[in-house]
């Protein structure tokens, strides 16, 4: 017997969740070390030059990038195919995930969750409003209008769920993490998308492990969710948490 | 006859270098708008969202970021194939390219070249002296220790040629516009693999382009560029630049 894959990164991240995603519905045997955004230790840094999370091992095989493991993933375990068959389409679809990742990534990730979440609760840092502001009142709706353009008014974007739907929602499953939806009647048809994708099984399974990270202090973390049956490694890449906070506070 | 496939970016640029290899080895007929960097007019921001060059065109196709572009090339024109076939392999490749667009775009292209080329040159600003010590004696020298445990002493990196080279060799040839060369006493494999790949046909014949293009006023690029031969298109979404200058005075 090989050893499972593993992957490091926290469930709360969007590009943990698009690679969590894929396992999942491909069936793929996986552990997860869960570390907590920013607290990687050396390995983690050696494993990881960038500093960047998710890290996949499998067997001989360490490889950084949501968008890179994605793709591996799909070439090595074609079934079920996450990727449109058509030249062009594939093409799109990996577009829209690039774009996600960086238009997305930047307002949901880098603004609205770093100054809402992560910065407050995580470092006691204060809220910077102004940045807030920005990815609420301008590069969302920039991301949105663009998006709207692309995505059909009902099904999946290509027919078929991919990585395109998939990396979409998981940044606005982030979102949602600090109250922010997508305002149906100006974007329904990201609205609909959003709510199409994040209704799956996969996402819900995901869900109920994100949802009590969010609640738990990083320092209990592993054990929480070891008991709510994650499939945890035995080791851990996870340095000292800064703060004890827990990022939502219902 | 259909419409040859379209390319809109500078010559200048690794990320469109990346893509005008792929065109040029695998022997796809293109035309190339090199609109200089940051004058994309309005039609340009609404081809490229995220205001990056390259963009494609093929047919009903628009696509953008290089690592897309280069991958739907490679599943439309597999012969001259610039992917390993192993699966492993082909993923640590896009990685490696990944890698390159990050870490060597932001020490290469975002300080080095800006700070030492555009900013005085096309802006008419002071250098950051700050950001370019900063590139050259720590963000570089971190890329050039990760990139070397990675690299072979001889050959390419998969044996055959692949995106991994072409993506690394597209930055260091940026690097040099600007007089940085690597050291081949501390980074042995580097140097060499980036001078080998450089050597190539492939990169002299780009080069010729580059290099007029470094040393022409902005405004009068295309009409050099055309009279030596480069395959421009007829319309360009080229915005006025914001100064007369020339990158490299020799």
């Amino acid at each position: 017997m090989s050893e499972p894959l593993t992957i490091i990164g926290s469930y709360i991240s969007p590009y943990v969740r698009k690679v969590l995603v894929f396992l999942e519905l491909k069936g793929i045997d996986y552990r997860i070390d869960p570390i907590p955004p920013f607290v990687g230790n050396d390995t983690f840094s050696q494993l990881s030059p960038l500093r960047r999370i998710p890290v996949m091992r499998d067997g001989d095989l360490l490889l950084n990038d949501s968008s890179v493991i994605c793709q591996y993933l799909e070439d090595r375990h074609p079934q079920v195919s996450l990727y449109p068959v058509d030249i062009a389409d594939r093409a799109r679809a990996r577009w829209l995930e690039e774009y996600a990742d960086v238009a997305l990534g930047d307002a949901i990730a880098g603004k609205l969750f770093y100054q809402l979440g992560i910065k407050p609760h995580l470092f006691g840092e204060k809220t910077n409003d102004a940045m807030v502001q920005q990815a609420r009142d301008i590069d969302l709706p920039a991301a949105l209008d663009y998006l709207e353009t692309h995505l059909p008014t009902d099904d999946f974007i290509f027919g078929e769920l991919s990585i395109a739907d998939i990396g979409i929602a998981s940044f606005f499953r982030m979102a949602g993490f600090v109250r922010y939806t997508i305002d149906a009647e100006r974007w329904p048809r990201c609205a609909g998308l959003v709510a199409r994708t994040l209704a799956l099984p996969v996402f819900a399974k995901l869900a109920t492990f994100e949802d009590r990270a969010l609640r738990t202090p990083v320092s209990e973390q592993r054990a929480v969710l070891a008991a709510m049956g994650a499939p945890l490694t035995d080791t851990t890449c996870g340095g000292a948490p800064p703060r004890r906070g827990v990022i939502v506070i219902d």
